[in-house]
Protein backbone atom coordinates (compact mmCIF):
# COMPACT_ATOMS: atom_id res chain seq x y z
CA UNK A 1 0.00 0.00 0.00
CA UNK A 2 1.59 3.71 -1.08
CA UNK A 3 0.16 5.38 1.97
CA UNK A 4 -0.49 9.27 1.59
CA UNK A 5 2.13 11.35 2.27
CA UNK A 6 2.44 13.70 5.10
CA UNK A 7 5.32 16.28 3.88
CA UNK A 8 3.11 16.47 0.28
CA UNK A 9 4.07 20.06 -1.15
CA UNK A 10 1.17 22.50 -0.78
CA UNK A 11 -0.35 23.64 -4.06
CA UNK A 12 0.60 27.78 -3.10
CA UNK A 13 3.92 29.25 -1.20
CA UNK A 14 5.35 32.57 -0.53
CA UNK A 15 7.85 34.33 1.52
CA UNK A 16 7.73 37.53 3.13
CA UNK A 17 10.05 38.87 5.78
CA UNK A 18 8.66 40.67 8.84
CA UNK A 19 8.89 44.60 9.12
CA UNK A 20 10.53 46.30 12.54
CA UNK A 21 7.26 47.88 12.55
CA UNK A 22 4.57 45.02 12.27
CA UNK A 23 6.25 44.12 15.81
CA UNK A 24 4.97 45.47 19.18
CA UNK A 25 6.38 46.24 22.47
CA UNK A 26 6.36 42.14 23.48
CA UNK A 27 9.00 42.02 20.33
CA UNK A 28 6.50 39.93 18.26
CA UNK A 29 4.56 40.31 15.50
CA UNK A 30 1.22 42.29 16.47
CA UNK A 31 -1.51 39.65 16.23
CA UNK A 32 -3.62 41.60 13.89
CA UNK A 33 -0.68 42.08 11.21
CA UNK A 34 -0.95 38.04 10.48
CA UNK A 35 -4.37 39.16 8.73
CA UNK A 36 -2.31 41.75 6.98
CA UNK A 37 -0.34 39.11 5.75
CA UNK A 38 -3.26 36.73 4.41
CA UNK A 39 -4.13 39.70 2.44
CA UNK A 40 -1.23 40.27 0.94
CA UNK A 41 -0.84 36.73 -0.07
CA UNK A 42 -4.44 36.65 -1.52
CA UNK A 43 -3.03 39.21 -3.47
CA UNK A 44 -0.11 37.07 -4.53
CA UNK A 45 -2.89 34.42 -5.40
CA UNK A 46 -4.95 36.88 -8.03
CA UNK A 47 -1.51 37.32 -9.97
CA UNK A 48 -0.34 33.82 -9.93
CA UNK A 49 -4.20 32.60 -11.33
CA UNK A 50 -5.73 35.07 -12.66
CA UNK A 51 -2.54 37.64 -13.98
CA UNK A 52 -3.64 40.29 -11.53
CA UNK A 53 -6.04 41.32 -9.06
CA UNK A 54 -7.72 43.74 -11.80
CA UNK A 55 -8.31 40.83 -13.30
CA UNK A 56 -10.72 39.57 -10.88
CA UNK A 57 -12.38 42.44 -10.64
CA UNK A 58 -12.62 42.40 -14.81
CA UNK A 59 -14.78 38.91 -14.08
CA UNK A 60 -17.13 41.51 -12.27
CA UNK A 61 -17.02 40.01 -8.97
CA UNK A 62 -14.87 41.03 -5.74
CA UNK A 63 -14.44 39.23 -2.45
CA UNK A 64 -15.34 39.99 0.94
CA UNK A 65 -13.88 38.40 4.81
CA UNK A 66 -16.97 36.50 5.88
CA UNK A 67 -15.06 34.26 8.53
CA UNK A 68 -11.59 34.14 9.85
CA UNK A 69 -9.90 31.31 12.23
CA UNK A 70 -6.45 31.37 13.37
CA UNK A 71 -4.20 29.66 15.59
CA UNK A 72 -1.08 30.65 17.31
CA UNK A 73 1.51 28.28 18.14
CA UNK A 74 4.76 29.99 18.02
CA UNK A 75 5.51 33.81 17.60
CA UNK A 76 7.27 35.46 14.82
CA UNK A 77 9.86 37.86 15.51
CA UNK A 78 11.39 40.77 13.55
CA UNK A 79 13.09 40.32 10.88
CA UNK A 80 11.79 36.77 10.03
CA UNK A 81 11.50 35.21 7.10
CA UNK A 82 8.17 33.55 6.74
CA UNK A 83 6.77 31.00 4.66
CA UNK A 84 3.40 30.87 3.89
CA UNK A 85 1.82 28.31 2.69
CA UNK A 86 -1.59 26.86 1.97
CA UNK A 87 -4.06 26.63 -0.37
CA UNK A 88 -7.97 26.71 -1.22
CA UNK A 89 -10.48 24.38 0.69
CA UNK A 90 -12.67 23.58 -2.01
CA UNK A 91 -14.94 26.13 -4.05
CA UNK A 92 -18.45 26.66 -2.96
CA UNK A 93 -21.31 28.48 -4.84
CA UNK A 94 -20.18 31.68 -3.37
CA UNK A 95 -17.43 31.03 -1.14
CA UNK A 96 -14.26 29.40 -0.68
CA UNK A 97 -12.16 28.76 1.97
CA UNK A 98 -8.08 29.92 2.35
CA UNK A 99 -6.40 27.45 4.77
CA UNK A 100 -2.66 28.41 5.38
CA UNK A 101 0.14 28.16 7.47
CA UNK A 102 2.74 30.50 8.75
CA UNK A 103 6.38 28.87 9.31
CA UNK A 104 9.72 30.04 10.00
CA UNK A 105 11.99 27.37 8.89
CA UNK A 106 10.30 23.68 9.96
CA UNK A 107 8.18 25.63 12.96
CA UNK A 108 4.74 26.49 12.47
CA UNK A 109 4.01 29.52 13.94
CA UNK A 110 0.24 30.20 12.88
CA UNK A 111 -3.00 28.32 10.83
CA UNK A 112 -4.81 30.54 9.52
CA UNK A 113 -8.68 30.14 7.78
CA UNK A 114 -10.16 32.81 6.01
CA UNK A 115 -13.91 32.59 3.88
CA UNK A 116 -13.94 35.17 1.59
CA UNK A 117 -17.34 35.70 -0.01
CA UNK A 118 -17.87 36.69 -3.54
CA UNK A 119 -19.69 39.95 -4.31
CA UNK A 120 -21.09 41.30 -7.30
CA UNK A 121 -19.41 44.62 -8.22
CA UNK A 122 -22.50 46.28 -8.71
CA UNK A 123 -24.28 45.72 -5.79
CA UNK A 124 -21.87 44.59 -3.11
CA UNK A 125 -24.30 41.32 -3.05
CA UNK A 126 -23.11 37.51 -2.83
CA UNK A 127 -22.69 36.25 -6.28
CA UNK A 128 -21.40 33.14 -7.85
CA UNK A 129 -17.65 32.32 -8.38
CA UNK A 130 -17.29 32.97 -11.87
CA UNK A 131 -16.37 30.01 -14.36
CA UNK A 132 -12.47 31.97 -14.89
CA UNK A 133 -12.10 32.48 -11.27
CA UNK A 134 -13.01 28.72 -10.92
CA UNK A 135 -10.62 27.55 -13.81
CA UNK A 136 -7.86 29.83 -11.99
CA UNK A 137 -8.08 28.56 -8.80
CA UNK A 138 -7.99 25.14 -9.55
CA UNK A 139 -4.45 24.46 -9.24
CA UNK A 140 -4.52 25.72 -5.43
CA UNK A 141 -7.27 23.16 -4.46
CA UNK A 142 -6.19 20.98 -1.25
CA UNK A 143 -7.19 17.31 -1.61
CA UNK B 1 -42.19 36.05 36.47
CA UNK B 2 -41.40 36.94 32.86
CA UNK B 3 -38.64 34.87 32.41
CA UNK B 4 -35.15 36.32 31.32
CA UNK B 5 -34.17 39.32 29.46
CA UNK B 6 -32.80 38.69 25.74
CA UNK B 7 -31.47 41.90 25.95
CA UNK B 8 -29.55 41.67 28.99
CA UNK B 9 -27.10 44.50 28.54
CA UNK B 10 -23.23 42.87 28.02
CA UNK B 11 -20.73 43.45 30.99
CA UNK B 12 -18.33 45.30 29.22
CA UNK B 13 -19.27 48.03 26.11
CA UNK B 14 -16.66 50.41 24.85
CA UNK B 15 -16.94 52.96 21.86
CA UNK B 16 -14.50 54.29 19.13
CA UNK B 17 -14.68 55.93 16.40
CA UNK B 18 -13.00 54.22 12.89
CA UNK B 19 -10.47 56.13 11.29
CA UNK B 20 -9.76 57.11 7.81
CA UNK B 21 -6.03 55.02 7.95
CA UNK B 22 -8.25 52.08 8.58
CA UNK B 23 -10.60 51.61 6.06
CA UNK B 24 -8.73 50.50 2.39
CA UNK B 25 -9.62 51.10 -1.14
CA UNK B 26 -12.86 49.50 -0.99
CA UNK B 27 -13.98 51.98 1.30
CA UNK B 28 -14.86 49.84 4.50
CA UNK B 29 -12.52 48.86 7.70
CA UNK B 30 -9.49 46.77 6.18
CA UNK B 31 -10.41 43.64 8.10
CA UNK B 32 -6.99 42.89 10.12
CA UNK B 33 -7.96 46.52 11.80
CA UNK B 34 -11.03 44.37 13.96
CA UNK B 35 -8.06 42.16 15.33
CA UNK B 36 -6.27 46.14 16.55
CA UNK B 37 -9.46 46.96 18.03
CA UNK B 38 -9.97 44.21 19.92
CA UNK B 39 -6.68 44.71 21.37
CA UNK B 40 -7.68 48.27 22.77
CA UNK B 41 -10.65 46.81 23.91
CA UNK B 42 -8.63 44.76 25.79
CA UNK B 43 -6.20 47.62 27.52
CA UNK B 44 -9.64 49.33 28.38
CA UNK B 45 -10.65 46.13 30.17
CA UNK B 46 -7.32 46.19 32.31
CA UNK B 47 -7.56 49.63 32.99
CA UNK B 48 -11.25 48.85 34.24
CA UNK B 49 -10.88 45.76 36.11
CA UNK B 50 -6.93 46.22 37.26
CA UNK B 51 -6.48 49.71 36.99
CA UNK B 52 -3.96 49.26 33.86
CA UNK B 53 -2.23 46.92 31.99
CA UNK B 54 1.13 47.59 34.21
CA UNK B 55 -1.34 46.28 37.15
CA UNK B 56 -1.70 43.13 35.28
CA UNK B 57 2.39 43.14 34.61
CA UNK B 58 2.78 43.17 38.02
CA UNK B 59 1.11 40.09 38.93
CA UNK B 60 4.05 38.77 36.87
CA UNK B 61 1.44 37.34 34.19
CA UNK B 62 1.30 39.03 30.21
CA UNK B 63 -1.12 37.50 28.09
CA UNK B 64 -0.75 36.15 24.36
CA UNK B 65 -2.97 35.00 21.64
CA UNK B 66 -4.15 31.52 21.26
CA UNK B 67 -6.64 31.69 18.87
CA UNK B 68 -9.05 34.29 16.58
CA UNK B 69 -12.51 32.73 15.78
CA UNK B 70 -14.37 36.06 13.47
CA UNK B 71 -17.32 36.58 11.57
CA UNK B 72 -17.88 39.44 9.38
CA UNK B 73 -21.67 40.19 9.01
CA UNK B 74 -21.64 43.47 7.69
CA UNK B 75 -18.59 46.04 6.95
CA UNK B 76 -17.93 49.48 8.93
CA UNK B 77 -17.11 52.24 7.35
CA UNK B 78 -14.99 55.15 7.72
CA UNK B 79 -15.91 57.40 10.60
CA UNK B 80 -18.55 55.27 12.00
CA UNK B 81 -19.20 54.88 16.13
CA UNK B 82 -18.54 51.56 16.67
CA UNK B 83 -19.91 49.63 19.83
CA UNK B 84 -18.10 47.16 21.05
CA UNK B 85 -19.61 44.79 23.86
CA UNK B 86 -18.94 41.61 25.44
CA UNK B 87 -17.26 39.54 28.30
CA UNK B 88 -14.99 36.72 29.01
CA UNK B 89 -16.56 32.96 28.29
CA UNK B 90 -15.46 31.45 31.62
CA UNK B 91 -11.78 31.59 33.04
CA UNK B 92 -9.94 28.20 32.27
CA UNK B 93 -7.28 27.47 34.70
CA UNK B 94 -4.48 29.42 32.22
CA UNK B 95 -6.94 30.72 29.36
CA UNK B 96 -10.06 32.68 28.66
CA UNK B 97 -11.85 33.86 25.56
CA UNK B 98 -13.17 37.38 24.90
CA UNK B 99 -16.17 37.30 23.28
CA UNK B 100 -17.11 40.54 21.21
CA UNK B 101 -19.74 41.97 19.57
CA UNK B 102 -18.95 45.24 17.06
CA UNK B 103 -22.20 47.26 16.30
CA UNK B 104 -23.23 50.23 14.22
CA UNK B 105 -26.05 51.53 16.14
CA UNK B 106 -28.49 48.16 15.87
CA UNK B 107 -26.42 46.68 13.42
CA UNK B 108 -24.40 43.65 14.45
CA UNK B 109 -20.80 44.07 12.05
CA UNK B 110 -18.87 41.19 13.09
CA UNK B 111 -18.36 38.86 16.06
CA UNK B 112 -14.84 37.79 17.44
CA UNK B 113 -13.90 35.55 20.15
CA UNK B 114 -10.55 35.77 21.12
CA UNK B 115 -8.63 33.26 23.53
CA UNK B 116 -5.61 34.77 25.48
CA UNK B 117 -3.09 32.10 27.39
CA UNK B 118 -1.72 33.89 30.50
CA UNK B 119 2.38 33.54 30.09
CA UNK B 120 5.13 33.86 33.32
CA UNK B 121 6.47 36.71 32.20
CA UNK B 122 9.96 35.39 33.17
CA UNK B 123 10.04 32.62 30.82
CA UNK B 124 7.15 32.98 28.45
CA UNK B 125 5.57 29.75 29.22
CA UNK B 126 1.67 29.23 30.06
CA UNK B 127 0.70 30.55 33.62
CA UNK B 128 -2.20 29.88 35.83
CA UNK B 129 -4.26 33.42 35.84
CA UNK B 130 -3.47 34.97 38.98
CA UNK B 131 -6.45 34.95 41.72
CA UNK B 132 -6.24 38.77 41.94
CA UNK B 133 -6.78 38.94 37.97
CA UNK B 134 -9.41 36.23 38.32
CA UNK B 135 -11.15 38.50 41.09
CA UNK B 136 -11.13 41.29 38.42
CA UNK B 137 -12.36 39.89 35.64
CA UNK B 138 -15.15 38.27 37.50
CA UNK B 139 -17.60 41.32 36.91
CA UNK B 140 -17.00 40.78 33.33
CA UNK B 141 -17.80 36.98 32.66
CA UNK B 142 -20.81 36.00 30.43
CA UNK B 143 -23.47 34.03 32.29
CA UNK C 1 4.20 96.02 29.58
CA UNK C 2 1.72 94.21 28.55
CA UNK C 3 3.90 91.92 26.30
CA UNK C 4 2.44 89.04 24.50
CA UNK C 5 1.25 85.91 25.91
CA UNK C 6 3.66 83.45 25.18
CA UNK C 7 0.99 80.40 26.28
CA UNK C 8 -2.11 81.42 24.81
CA UNK C 9 -4.10 78.59 24.13
CA UNK C 10 -4.27 77.55 20.57
CA UNK C 11 -7.35 77.04 18.32
CA UNK C 12 -7.51 73.66 18.28
CA UNK C 13 -7.06 70.94 20.65
CA UNK C 14 -7.77 67.10 20.52
CA UNK C 15 -6.64 64.22 22.67
CA UNK C 16 -6.24 60.76 21.65
CA UNK C 17 -5.03 57.56 23.79
CA UNK C 18 -1.53 55.69 22.36
CA UNK C 19 -2.69 52.43 21.81
CA UNK C 20 -0.44 49.26 22.45
CA UNK C 21 -0.55 47.91 18.57
CA UNK C 22 1.09 51.72 18.02
CA UNK C 23 4.25 50.96 19.61
CA UNK C 24 6.86 49.33 18.07
CA UNK C 25 10.04 46.96 19.71
CA UNK C 26 11.71 49.54 21.36
CA UNK C 27 8.36 50.36 23.23
CA UNK C 28 7.65 53.74 21.84
CA UNK C 29 4.96 55.19 18.97
CA UNK C 30 6.39 53.68 16.05
CA UNK C 31 7.45 57.22 14.37
CA UNK C 32 4.50 56.33 11.26
CA UNK C 33 2.30 56.70 13.42
CA UNK C 34 2.44 60.22 14.45
CA UNK C 35 1.31 60.74 10.67
CA UNK C 36 -1.70 58.52 11.11
CA UNK C 37 -2.64 60.84 14.23
CA UNK C 38 -2.39 64.26 12.29
CA UNK C 39 -5.27 62.83 9.66
CA UNK C 40 -6.80 61.59 13.19
CA UNK C 41 -6.89 65.03 13.62
CA UNK C 42 -7.94 66.54 10.81
CA UNK C 43 -11.02 64.38 10.49
CA UNK C 44 -11.89 66.28 13.89
CA UNK C 45 -10.90 69.37 12.63
CA UNK C 46 -13.57 68.88 9.29
CA UNK C 47 -16.03 67.47 12.14
CA UNK C 48 -15.57 70.86 14.15
CA UNK C 49 -15.15 73.27 11.05
CA UNK C 50 -18.03 71.65 8.45
CA UNK C 51 -20.01 69.23 10.51
CA UNK C 52 -18.15 66.47 9.08
CA UNK C 53 -14.99 65.33 6.47
CA UNK C 54 -18.15 64.56 4.21
CA UNK C 55 -19.86 67.91 4.31
CA UNK C 56 -16.23 69.06 2.85
CA UNK C 57 -16.25 66.69 0.40
CA UNK C 58 -19.83 68.22 -0.72
CA UNK C 59 -17.96 71.45 -1.39
CA UNK C 60 -16.42 69.47 -4.32
CA UNK C 61 -12.92 69.31 -3.04
CA UNK C 62 -10.64 66.58 -1.21
CA UNK C 63 -7.45 67.60 -0.06
CA UNK C 64 -3.77 65.86 -0.36
CA UNK C 65 -0.47 65.73 1.86
CA UNK C 66 2.12 67.80 -0.32
CA UNK C 67 4.52 68.39 2.47
CA UNK C 68 5.48 67.08 5.77
CA UNK C 69 8.02 68.21 8.17
CA UNK C 70 8.44 66.78 11.47
CA UNK C 71 10.38 67.24 14.42
CA UNK C 72 10.83 64.30 17.11
CA UNK C 73 11.85 65.91 20.69
CA UNK C 74 10.89 63.00 22.94
CA UNK C 75 9.42 59.78 22.68
CA UNK C 76 5.45 58.91 22.94
CA UNK C 77 4.64 55.31 25.11
CA UNK C 78 1.64 53.02 25.17
CA UNK C 79 -1.26 54.32 26.45
CA UNK C 80 -0.29 58.29 27.33
CA UNK C 81 -2.42 60.65 26.63
CA UNK C 82 -1.27 62.57 23.78
CA UNK C 83 -2.63 66.19 23.66
CA UNK C 84 -2.12 67.45 19.90
CA UNK C 85 -2.58 70.93 19.21
CA UNK C 86 -2.33 74.04 17.25
CA UNK C 87 -3.85 75.21 13.86
CA UNK C 88 -3.08 76.79 10.86
CA UNK C 89 -1.11 78.91 9.32
CA UNK C 90 -2.69 80.71 7.11
CA UNK C 91 -4.78 79.80 4.01
CA UNK C 92 -3.25 80.36 0.43
CA UNK C 93 -4.72 80.07 -2.72
CA UNK C 94 -4.86 75.82 -3.01
CA UNK C 95 -3.05 75.14 0.07
CA UNK C 96 -2.70 75.14 3.69
CA UNK C 97 -0.23 74.22 6.37
CA UNK C 98 -1.33 72.61 9.87
CA UNK C 99 0.96 73.16 12.38
CA UNK C 100 0.44 70.69 15.73
CA UNK C 101 2.48 69.73 18.79
CA UNK C 102 2.07 66.37 20.60
CA UNK C 103 2.28 67.02 23.94
CA UNK C 104 1.88 64.64 27.58
CA UNK C 105 0.88 66.81 29.93
CA UNK C 106 3.61 70.00 29.91
CA UNK C 107 6.18 68.01 27.46
CA UNK C 108 6.60 68.82 24.38
CA UNK C 109 7.02 65.05 22.10
CA UNK C 110 6.49 66.17 18.23
CA UNK C 111 5.91 69.26 16.33
CA UNK C 112 4.17 68.38 13.08
CA UNK C 113 3.76 70.80 9.78
CA UNK C 114 1.78 69.14 7.01
CA UNK C 115 0.81 71.39 3.91
CA UNK C 116 -2.39 70.19 2.61
CA UNK C 117 -3.58 71.01 -1.02
CA UNK C 118 -6.93 71.06 -1.83
CA UNK C 119 -7.99 69.28 -5.07
CA UNK C 120 -11.05 69.10 -7.67
CA UNK C 121 -13.00 65.65 -6.59
CA UNK C 122 -13.65 65.10 -10.80
CA UNK C 123 -10.31 65.47 -11.94
CA UNK C 124 -8.10 65.70 -8.67
CA UNK C 125 -6.30 68.63 -10.07
CA UNK C 126 -5.16 71.42 -7.74
CA UNK C 127 -8.18 73.32 -7.00
CA UNK C 128 -8.61 76.78 -4.91
CA UNK C 129 -10.15 76.91 -1.23
CA UNK C 130 -14.08 77.15 -1.04
CA UNK C 131 -15.34 80.04 0.44
CA UNK C 132 -17.18 78.13 2.46
CA UNK C 133 -14.18 75.76 3.78
CA UNK C 134 -12.50 79.57 4.58
CA UNK C 135 -15.05 80.76 6.60
CA UNK C 136 -14.95 77.05 8.35
CA UNK C 137 -11.16 77.55 9.07
CA UNK C 138 -10.78 81.01 9.58
CA UNK C 139 -11.48 80.51 13.46
CA UNK C 140 -8.65 77.52 13.46
CA UNK C 141 -6.32 80.03 12.02
CA UNK C 142 -2.85 80.75 14.26
CA UNK C 143 -2.39 84.35 15.00
CA UNK D 1 35.02 64.73 -21.50
CA UNK D 2 35.02 64.82 -17.75
CA UNK D 3 31.49 65.99 -16.76
CA UNK D 4 29.48 65.60 -14.29
CA UNK D 5 26.86 62.81 -14.94
CA UNK D 6 23.02 63.86 -13.78
CA UNK D 7 22.05 60.29 -13.85
CA UNK D 8 24.62 58.68 -11.36
CA UNK D 9 23.22 55.62 -9.58
CA UNK D 10 22.08 56.45 -6.29
CA UNK D 11 24.51 54.43 -3.77
CA UNK D 12 21.11 52.36 -2.15
CA UNK D 13 17.76 51.14 -3.89
CA UNK D 14 15.13 48.60 -3.06
CA UNK D 15 11.90 47.96 -4.50
CA UNK D 16 8.95 47.13 -2.45
CA UNK D 17 5.65 46.10 -3.38
CA UNK D 18 2.48 48.50 -2.39
CA UNK D 19 0.09 46.43 -0.14
CA UNK D 20 -3.69 46.52 -0.45
CA UNK D 21 -4.25 47.48 3.06
CA UNK D 22 -1.76 49.87 2.53
CA UNK D 23 -3.78 52.20 0.56
CA UNK D 24 -7.14 54.00 2.26
CA UNK D 25 -10.47 55.44 0.71
CA UNK D 26 -8.93 57.38 -1.78
CA UNK D 27 -7.25 54.35 -3.75
CA UNK D 28 -3.99 55.65 -2.92
CA UNK D 29 -0.98 54.57 -0.50
CA UNK D 30 -2.18 56.32 3.13
CA UNK D 31 0.68 58.74 3.48
CA UNK D 32 1.98 57.92 7.35
CA UNK D 33 3.06 54.62 5.18
CA UNK D 34 5.78 55.69 3.51
CA UNK D 35 7.26 56.50 6.69
CA UNK D 36 6.81 52.79 7.74
CA UNK D 37 8.55 52.09 4.18
CA UNK D 38 11.32 54.46 5.27
CA UNK D 39 11.94 52.75 8.45
CA UNK D 40 11.60 49.10 6.19
CA UNK D 41 14.81 50.31 3.61
CA UNK D 42 17.01 51.28 7.02
CA UNK D 43 16.55 47.85 7.75
CA UNK D 44 17.48 46.77 4.82
CA UNK D 45 20.85 49.29 5.01
CA UNK D 46 21.80 47.73 8.47
CA UNK D 47 21.45 44.34 6.80
CA UNK D 48 23.57 45.78 3.59
CA UNK D 49 25.87 47.38 5.51
CA UNK D 50 26.70 45.63 8.87
CA UNK D 51 24.97 42.07 7.83
CA UNK D 52 21.78 43.07 10.14
CA UNK D 53 20.40 45.47 12.72
CA UNK D 54 21.27 42.96 15.10
CA UNK D 55 24.71 43.56 14.66
CA UNK D 56 24.11 47.42 14.79
CA UNK D 57 23.05 47.27 18.12
CA UNK D 58 25.73 45.18 18.93
CA UNK D 59 27.86 48.33 18.46
CA UNK D 60 26.15 49.56 21.46
CA UNK D 61 23.89 52.37 20.01
CA UNK D 62 20.41 51.94 17.92
CA UNK D 63 18.66 55.00 15.96
CA UNK D 64 15.82 57.43 17.16
CA UNK D 65 14.11 59.42 14.59
CA UNK D 66 14.90 62.87 14.96
CA UNK D 67 13.31 64.93 11.74
CA UNK D 68 11.22 64.15 8.81
CA UNK D 69 10.96 66.11 5.43
CA UNK D 70 8.85 64.85 2.96
CA UNK D 71 7.56 66.16 -0.66
CA UNK D 72 4.34 64.35 -1.74
CA UNK D 73 4.61 64.81 -5.69
CA UNK D 74 2.69 61.95 -7.51
CA UNK D 75 0.14 59.28 -5.61
CA UNK D 76 1.46 55.60 -5.18
CA UNK D 77 -1.24 52.64 -5.21
CA UNK D 78 -2.06 49.87 -4.89
CA UNK D 79 0.33 47.27 -5.85
CA UNK D 80 2.45 49.40 -7.54
CA UNK D 81 6.23 48.15 -7.30
CA UNK D 82 8.04 51.22 -5.78
CA UNK D 83 12.18 51.80 -6.42
CA UNK D 84 13.19 53.68 -3.00
CA UNK D 85 17.15 54.83 -3.43
CA UNK D 86 19.60 57.35 -1.96
CA UNK D 87 21.92 57.54 0.64
CA UNK D 88 23.73 59.41 3.44
CA UNK D 89 23.78 63.14 3.59
CA UNK D 90 26.85 62.91 5.35
CA UNK D 91 27.30 61.87 8.93
CA UNK D 92 27.39 64.29 11.75
CA UNK D 93 29.04 63.44 15.30
CA UNK D 94 25.32 62.05 16.78
CA UNK D 95 23.67 61.85 13.85
CA UNK D 96 23.23 61.42 9.94
CA UNK D 97 20.29 62.06 7.00
CA UNK D 98 18.77 59.21 4.96
CA UNK D 99 17.91 61.40 1.88
CA UNK D 100 15.47 58.72 -0.65
CA UNK D 101 13.20 59.11 -3.53
CA UNK D 102 10.01 56.71 -3.56
CA UNK D 103 9.68 56.02 -7.75
CA UNK D 104 7.45 54.16 -9.64
CA UNK D 105 9.44 53.54 -13.06
CA UNK D 106 10.10 56.84 -14.23
CA UNK D 107 8.02 59.09 -12.36
CA UNK D 108 8.96 60.49 -8.84
CA UNK D 109 6.45 60.04 -6.18
CA UNK D 110 7.80 61.04 -2.78
CA UNK D 111 11.12 62.25 -1.67
CA UNK D 112 12.05 61.77 2.08
CA UNK D 113 14.61 63.18 3.95
CA UNK D 114 14.98 61.61 7.66
CA UNK D 115 17.52 62.68 10.26
CA UNK D 116 18.55 59.56 12.42
CA UNK D 117 20.14 60.02 15.81
CA UNK D 118 22.24 57.57 17.19
CA UNK D 119 21.30 56.76 21.09
CA UNK D 120 23.30 54.65 23.54
CA UNK D 121 21.48 51.71 24.30
CA UNK D 122 22.36 51.78 27.85
CA UNK D 123 20.36 55.37 28.58
CA UNK D 124 19.02 55.96 25.46
CA UNK D 125 21.26 59.60 25.20
CA UNK D 126 22.87 60.64 22.88
CA UNK D 127 25.87 59.01 21.16
CA UNK D 128 28.90 59.27 18.78
CA UNK D 129 28.16 57.16 16.01
CA UNK D 130 30.50 54.23 16.38
CA UNK D 131 34.22 53.76 13.84
CA UNK D 132 32.14 50.56 12.68
CA UNK D 133 28.93 52.26 11.37
CA UNK D 134 30.91 54.67 10.44
CA UNK D 135 32.80 52.26 8.26
CA UNK D 136 29.66 50.34 7.33
CA UNK D 137 27.53 53.32 6.08
CA UNK D 138 30.43 55.23 3.95
CA UNK D 139 29.67 53.18 0.57
CA UNK D 140 26.15 54.84 1.02
CA UNK D 141 27.26 58.54 1.26
CA UNK D 142 25.60 60.54 -1.14
CA UNK D 143 28.71 62.76 -2.96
Amino acid sequence: MAGKSTSEAPPFSYELRVRYGECDAQGIIFNANYLAYVDVVLTEIWRQTMGSYDSLLETGVDTVVGEVNMRFLAPGRFDDVLRIEGGFDGLGTTSTTLKLQFRRGNDLLVESDVRYVFVDLDNWQKAPIPEKVREGLAPLLLR
